[in-house]
């Protein structure tokens, strides 16, 4: 397993992690099988969606805002319970593919650290599960 | 790695894609595993939810609907920025487990291609990891 | 695969099912790999979140039942549509990373099975699949 750091710049953030995935792909080899891409802190999450237009990433920044208020009589006092909230919706982590030590993503897909409780130090972890029939 | 592919009809639509995985597992002979559902579109996702009464899926997109509008002021100049935000909510892939050749889902559980950008041409990507074991 | 059995205690509630897959690990002496934690339910699903103040956890389940209303005008006659609904969000799976035999979860990280239509009896699905090097 591979831990990347990464460093998030503001309290909700999002950050492009698809070339140290590839990266890492390369560094390790890999041939096919699947990779778990792994977002272990609870106010984070991981998503795949569009790497081209900026403005995707800003949208989907501005909807988790107003769909899950920062301030909403929640009960947990630490004022970070939207950032839990958008982790469960978003997800801590996705899987995927590859075939001939290629990451397999669609053409307009990026894979994304979303940032809901920042800026912080986050970490990703990648591990790889080869095809054993290989 | 095996390319499916998917005509939806609507802007927004629901496709069973559970009979052609199944498919796809007998045709490998699959037999204990992993089984990846990747959609490699940025505005289109696949969930697991019931198979039985289609109003479950029918009030599935009304919800995504209401919950994500079409036009918000969004940033993006393509006009479908709900559609990615849906994609990231809903996830864009799906993994499951093969046990003894059987495609393991719940009794109600069916497995769906969500288009939010329609009408389009749409692809599903299955990758199968067998148990490296056997 | 291994079944877990499950007893929910409301219509909407959250069980901490860390310990029980962390027991199973043991059990099958689980090396390196990746484990599925699958739910074979449609108003139900897991999520990955905050394991230490229990009011993570109920603010979650108070936003979810906010954000999607019981009764909102639902053509499925069952009336748990919302239950439906918030299984798509949430996901009615996760995918662990396995290491040296530990299940590799971020400090403050936790796996639950999510309840939207109980009480009921539940079972959640696991399934190892071990690096096929090793």
């Amino acid at each position: 397993m591979q831990k990347l750091s990464i460093r998030t710049n503001r309290r909700c953030d999002i950050i492009d992690i698809t070339t140290a995935i590839k990266n890492y792909l390369v560094e390790i080899k890999a041939h096919t099988g699947l990779l778990s891409v792994h977002c272990p802190h609870t106010t984070a999450g991981i998503t795949i969606n569009e790497n081209a237009d900026p403005d995707v990433r800003k949208d989907l920044l501005k909807y988790l805002g107003q769909a899950v208020p920062e301030n909403d009589g929640y009960a947990h006092s630490e004022g970070n319970s939207d950032a839990h909230i958008k982790s469960t919706l978003v997800n801590c982590s996705q899987i995927l593919i590859v075939e001939d030590g290629k990451l397999m993503l669609g053409q307009w897909q990026g894979v994304f650290f979303m940032e809901f409780d920042g800026p912080r130090e986050r970490e990703v972890w990648l591990k790889y599960l080869p095809d054993g029939k290989r």
